[in-house]
């Protein structure tokens, strides 16, 4: 924030499909600990798509009205869930995290946001996936993907 | 959707804390379940507000013309982290889903959405949580909630 430079954001959103549980959201904790209260805040799933998604809906949400800025933020702690001897993941997935703010601007300004192409594929949910522990009863839940049909 | 009068959409936000497994997104399964192919899809988490961040970022998608319509989708099933002995919690929470469909429509058309007033607090991050595996190694993952502080 200091780079962009401001001390205050109007909205946090965060990507993660690795959060540290599953509840509370981590967006709101992100906020307090910054130091920016109780602006609005919340969590947006789509692994790897994740901060795509979360860019499109925070630049919306400016777009929209609905705040003046974002803090667009992504991590994944993906070493909690790769199995360090599995070659297919290990090698492709480790941790790390970034930040953007998006604020309102003309459109004409520079690094201002254009246009999106956003899709998914469900057919292939099965393809990529980190277990619940009910399909995993050893305790083991490692992230697991068919890597040549993703 | 057949109620809204339409057999297609052009995206799908999906809320819930409960989700079958953290990765991927349940969002584009449930596209391609209900035979909308690759539409953007992704899930939102922030648990009870999850519905309304997920309508606010959908209508924003809209306003921000990502996309015309959206299928605005929530869903839990707390019976699977409440413990059923816990009265702080069994009382209050349990599964229940729910959807609507969002569209491109006149400011002023009946049933248009009107503001948001959004916010989280994150300084209580501790009385609401699903712990982790490594925070109960029993193996019980159960939903705890500090009723009164909440």
């Amino acid at each position: 924030m200091r780079s962009a430079g401001t001390d205050t954001v109007g909205g946090l959103v965060f990507a993660t499909t690795t959060p540290e549980r599953p509840c509370p959201a981590a967006a709101p904790e992100i906020a307090y600990r910054i130091g920016q209260g109780r602006i609005p805040a919340f969590d947006i799933s789509a692994v790897c798509s994740g901060f795509l998604y979360t860019m499109a809906s925070a630049g919306a949400l400016i777009t929209a009205g609905i705040t003046d800025s974002v803090l667009v933020v992504a991590a994944e702690a993906y070493s909690r869930v790769v199995d360090p001897t599995d070659r297919s993941t290990a090698v492709l997935f480790g941790d790390g995290a970034g930040a953007v703010m998006l604020r309102a601007g003309p459109a004409d300004e520079p690094g201002a946001l254009l246009a999106y192409d956003l899709g998914s594929d469900g057919e292939g949910a099965e393809l990529i996936r980190i277990p619940e522990p009910r399909e995993q009863p050893s305790g083991e839940r490692w992230f697991a993907m068919a890597g040549r049909k993703v």
